[in-house]
């Protein structure tokens, strides 16, 4: 890494992308990792989160009333965070973009793009 | 494995013990494994769960109200299910016992052989 989360701070930056495999899983156990995707977030900044990384989401209190999809194992952990979850390539709502899987990369960056 | 999930019947069991580590995490999403890990859950067995195992037991429903512990990534996903969670080496709630990782294995298994 070029910089750490502690180092950054969120009004400096447009988006942030969130990759899936398992280091959402390790992420979210950092504190500094957390808050910054909480303050990029509640800023009404772009956060998009593919297979995975709904679980930073749900760590940084990010989903409660939101309509979003994911990898299909963590689908009850963020319908018990309080988020709406579909099974579709994207699922946009506000500065949320979410995708479930490699296959919808594609998708996934489209929207990203469309709104930056 | 000497035989799938959707061969066995849990009234044959008396205690079912889950690995940690990410296995939880594609098991959670094969209803076979999630249908029998509810079964022995509400027919009264012993149900261990150590490290990421937790995963299952929010994808079987069987967490509401439990006092459990986990490895600290699940913790909020645990809370969210309507777990109390607790950071001990093991917690004991009825028919559950959980530990949160590979330090805790001895008192881990001394807590299933206690109550079989």
């Amino acid at each position: 890494p070029e910089v750490t989360a502690r180092d950054v701070d969120a009004g400096d930056f447009d988006a942030l992308v969130i990759p899936g495999g398992y280091s959402p899983d390790k992420l979210r156990m950092n504190d500094d990792v957390v808050s910054f995707v909480r303050k990029m977030g509640d800023q009404g900044r772009l956060v998009a989160a593919i297979c995975h990384a709904g679980s930073l989401l749900i760590e940084a209190d990010l989903v409660e009333g939101r309509t979003v999809t994911s990898w299909p194992s963590i689908r009850t952990d963020l319908i018990n965070a309080g988020a709406e979850w579909v099974d579709r390539q994207v699922a946009v709502d506000g500065n949320f973009v979410t995708s479930r899987k490699p296959d919808d990369v594609d998708a996934f960056s489209q929207a990203i793009l469309e709104r930056l």
